[in-house]
C-alpha cells in the first residue's frame, strides 16, 4: 500500500491490521537484539583454531628472536605489522600495532593532539576553545563519542552514495582553522555501508585545509570484510595523499576485532613520519609495548595476507545469507511504497534504513516494546541529534537467520505502524 | 681498603690492580644486562601452562556466561576483578580490570585528569599552569615520564628505609593546591625495595591536601613478589583512607606483569566510586573493552588468589639466588669502606646502589664499555637529573646467575674505580 495515496478508510483498516500483527509479535514475549556490530558465536568459532597456535610446547619467539612474552617493542613484532600493513595498504614500517582496539588507538591520537602538538608553532586542541570537527552523518556513534568526550563542535556533513559531501568539506575547513578533522569509515561505511569513491577519496586527499594540523581519522575497519561476490574496492589514500604532498592528512586505523576475536583481537595503525614520531613520544611514556603473544598467536594463525583473505570467506559465507535476509524483507515490505529507504551494501556490518521522517525514535521504542532491540535512534549523528529523526541502523550479524528474519519482520511492522499515523 | 684513609701510594697501586682486572673484563666482549626489571626466561616458563588453558575446544564463557570472545564488559569479567582484589585488598566492584599494562591505566588517569576533572569546580590539570607532581626518590622513571610528558614540575621528597619523607609530603601537600599526586611503589618499592611502614601508609591516608583533586598514585606493582621467607607486609591505604575519610585520594594500581608474562599479562586499577565513575566516563569513550580471552586465560590458569600465591613462589626460587649474589658482591666489596651503600630488599625486582656521589655516570660508563648495561645513571630522578650523582639502580632479575656474578664483579670494580680518583 502507497501510504500517500490511500483514502484515509483504507489506512485505518491498514492501521488495524498492523496493530493486530504488531500485538502478536508482542504476545511471544521475544529478546532479539539489532543493535550492535558484533560478530555472531558461529563467527567466532571459525577463529578458534587460533587459540591452537601458541600453547606450552611451541616456540614464543617472533620471527627476529624476540621473547613475545618479555617486555619490549613498543610498535610491534614485525610479522604483525606486515599483516596489518597489506590490510592497509602501507609500508610495513609506517605502522604501529597496538591493542585490542583501533578505537582506543584513535582516542589516544586525538588524546595526544588534545595536550601536544606535532607542531611549535600551532598550541594544542586543549587550547583552541572553539575547537570542531567534521562529521559525516550517518555515522559511527563511537566516533562522534569521542570528539564529543574531548568538546568538540562536530559539524555534521551529509553522507552520499559516493562518500561524505566534499563540496561543504573543501569549503568548510578551507575556511576555519578550528576545524581540526573529519571522522571517516570509507569502505563499507559505517551504517551506510557505502565505499567512498575514487574521486572523493581524491579530493580527500587534495583538501587545503586552514589548520596545519587538520587529520583525517581513516577508520579502515571493514577492508577485508565483503558480505558478497560485488566487493567494492576503496582508492589507497595514503598513496594519494603522496601525490598531493599531504601526507601528514591522513591517519589509518584497522583491527582485527571482526576478524578474528571482537574482544581479544589486534589493532593497528598507520600514519606519517611526522604523525607516527608525535603518537611514539607519547606511547612511550604510555606502555611499554601491547600483547606480543596475542600479536605473535594471529601472524602464526593466518601465516600472511592470502591467509586472511581467505579466513574472510568463512566470516562472508556466514553474513551473506544475514544481509540477504534483511534487504529482502525491506524490499519485500517498502519496494516503491515511499515510507522508507536503505542500502544494499556490499560489505560491513550495517545496513541504514532512513524510516519515514519523524518516526525513527518511534519505530525503535515499538520494536523495543515488542522485544527487538535496535541500536538507538538518532544514534548515528553526534549528540544523537538526527534532525530529521528518520535514520536506523540495523546491525544483523549477531542473531540467527531465523531471528533475524523474525525481528526484521516486527521491525517492518513498526516501520509502518508509526508511518501511518503520518498519514491518517 | 678503605680509601679515605689510605695512602696516596697505596691508592695508586690499588687503582693500577683495578685498572688491571677492568681491561681484563673488557678483553672478554661480554654483553650482559641489568638495566630493566625484566623477567628471566626461566620465570616465563613457569606461565607456560596458561597457554594451555584457553584452546579450540575449551569453554570460553566467563562464570556469568558472557562470551569473552566477543565484545563488552568494559570493565572486566568478575573472576579477573575478585582476583585483582585479593591482590590489592580492596572490593571487587571497585576494580577495573584493563589491559596488558597498569603503566598504561596511570597514564590514562593522569591523562582523564588533564583535560577533565571529578570535580564542577575544579579546573583540568591542563588548565594549572604550575601543575605539580611529588617525586619520592629515588623512584621509577617511568613514573616520572608520565609527569614530565605532561608538563608538571616534579618535586622530589627524599626515600627513607620507611617510605618517603612525610614531614615534608605533609607541609607541600597541605600548603599549595597545585601539587595535583604523589607518585608511590609502596612495597618493595622501585628501585629501593623497601616497604612503607605502617606509620608511613597511615600518615598518607590522614594528609590533608590543599588540593581536593589531590591524587595517591600507589602502584602496588610488586604485591605479591617476594624474593626470600622473609616477606614484607604493607598496610592497607583503602582501608586507612577509609577511616580518615579521605577515599578519594588513593588509586590503586597492579599487574600480572611480573606474574605471567610481561608482554602479555593483565592489569587492574582500584579507586573510589567518585574517581572510577570518572575514569569510566572516559573509558566508555575510550574502548568497547579489553581482552577478555586473556583476562579468562589468567582467571582459569589460577582458580583463585591461593593459586596465585603458590605460582609465585616459583618465581621466588628463581630470584632468590640472584638477589643474593647482588648482596654477596657487594657486601664482599664494600662492606664497611665507605664506597657504596645499598638496600638489601625482601622482594621487588631492584637492587639500589649508592656509589660514592659524584661517580654514578662514571660507573655506568665503565661498565658500558666493559660490556655491562646498567639502568642509566639518575634515571630514577625526575628528567634523569640525579644531584648528588650517587644513585644506580640494579635489576638482577634478566641474567643467570652466573652471568650476573660475573656483571657483578665488573660492576665493582667500575665502582671502586669511579671512586679512587676521589681519593687521590
Amino acid at each position: 500500500m502507497v501510504y500517500k495515496s490511500a483514502s484515509k478508510e483504507a489506512l485505518l483498516t491498514e492501521k488495524e491490521t498492523l496493530l493486530k500483527q504488531y500485538e502478536q509479535y508482542k504476545a511471544k514475549g521475544l529478546s532479539l537484539n539489532m543493535a550492535r556490530g558484533k560478530p555472531s558465536p558461529e563467527q567466532l568459532d571459525v577463529s578458534m583454531p587460533m587459540l591452537d597456535t601458541l600453547h606450552s610446547t611451541v616456540d614464543y619467539n617472533a620471527q627476529d628472536g624476540l621473547d613475545c612474552r618479555n617486555y619490549g617493542e613498543l610498535d610491534g613484532i614485525f610479522e604483525c605489522k606486515k599483516l596489518f600493513a597489506e590490510i592497509m595498504g602501507v609500508n610495513p614500517d609506517s605502522v604501529f600495532v597496538g591493542g585490542n582496539s583501533s578505537l582506543n588507538m584513535m582516542f589516544d591520537t586525538i588524546s595526544a593532539f588534545m595536550t601536544d602538538s606535532p607542531y611549535n608553532d600551532l598550541e594544542p586542541w586543549f587550547n583552541i576553545k572553539d575547537r570542531k570537527f567534521l562529521c559525516p552523518v550517518p555515522g559511527y556513534d563511537r566516533h562522534f563519542g569521542i570528539t564529543g568526550y574531548f568538546g568538540f563542535e562536530m559539524i555534521t556533513v551529509p553522507m552520499n552514495s559516493d562518500g561524505p559531501d566534499m563540496d561543504i568539506i573543501e569549503k568548510l575547513v578551507s575556511e576555519d582553522s578550528s576545524i581540526k578533522g573529519i571522522w571517516c569509515v570509507p569502505k563499507y561505511s559505517n551504517p551506510t555501508g557505502i565505499t567512498f569513491s575514487d574521486e572523493v577519496v581524491k579530493r580527500f586527499a587534495n583538501l587545503k585545509p586552514a589548520a596545519k594540523d587538520f587529520r583525517i581519522m581513516w577508520d579502515n575497519a571493514y577492508a577485508v570484510h565483503d558480505v558478497n561476490d560485488t566487493p567494492d574496492t576503496l582508492l589507497n589514500i595514503v598513496d594519494e595523499c603522496e601525490k598531493s604532498g599531504n601526507v601528514d592528512m591522513p591517519i589509518v586505523f584497522c583491527s582485527t576485532s571482526k576478524i578474528t576475536f571482537s574482544g581479544a583481537g589486534v589493532a593497528a595503525m598507520s600514519a606519517s613520519k611526522l604523525n607516527m614520531d608525535f603518537l611514539k613520544k607519547r606511547y612511550t611514556y604510555a606502555t611499554i609495548g601491547y600483547d606480543k603473544i596475542n600479536m605473535l598467536r594471529h601472524a602464526k594463525f593466518f601465516g600472511d595476507f592470502k591467509g586472511l583473505k581467505k579466513h574472510m570467506q568463512k566470516h562472508k559465507e556466514l553474513l551473506s545469507p544475514k544481509f540477504s535476509t534483511v534487504i529482502d524483507k525491506l524490499n519485500s515490505n517498502f519496494k516503491d511504497n515511499g515510507i522508507a529507504e536503505w542500502t544494499n551494501p556490499n560489505g560491513g556490518y550495517f545496513v541504514s534504513v532512513d524510516v519515514y521522517p519523524g518516526t525513527a525514535k518511534k519505530v525503535v521504542e515499538l520494536c523495543k516494546n515488542a522485544g527487538v532491540v535496535l541500536t538507538g535512534a538518532g544514534a548515528t549523528f553526534p549528540n544523537s541529534m538526527d534532525p530529521e529523526d528518520k535514520n536506523i541502523r540495523i546491525a544483523p550479524s549477531f542473531p540467527s537467520v531465523e531471528e533475524l528474519s523474525l525481528a526484521m519482520d516486527i521491525f517492518c511492522v513498526c516501520v509502518k505502524l508509526a508511518a501511518i499515523d503520518k498519514f491518517i
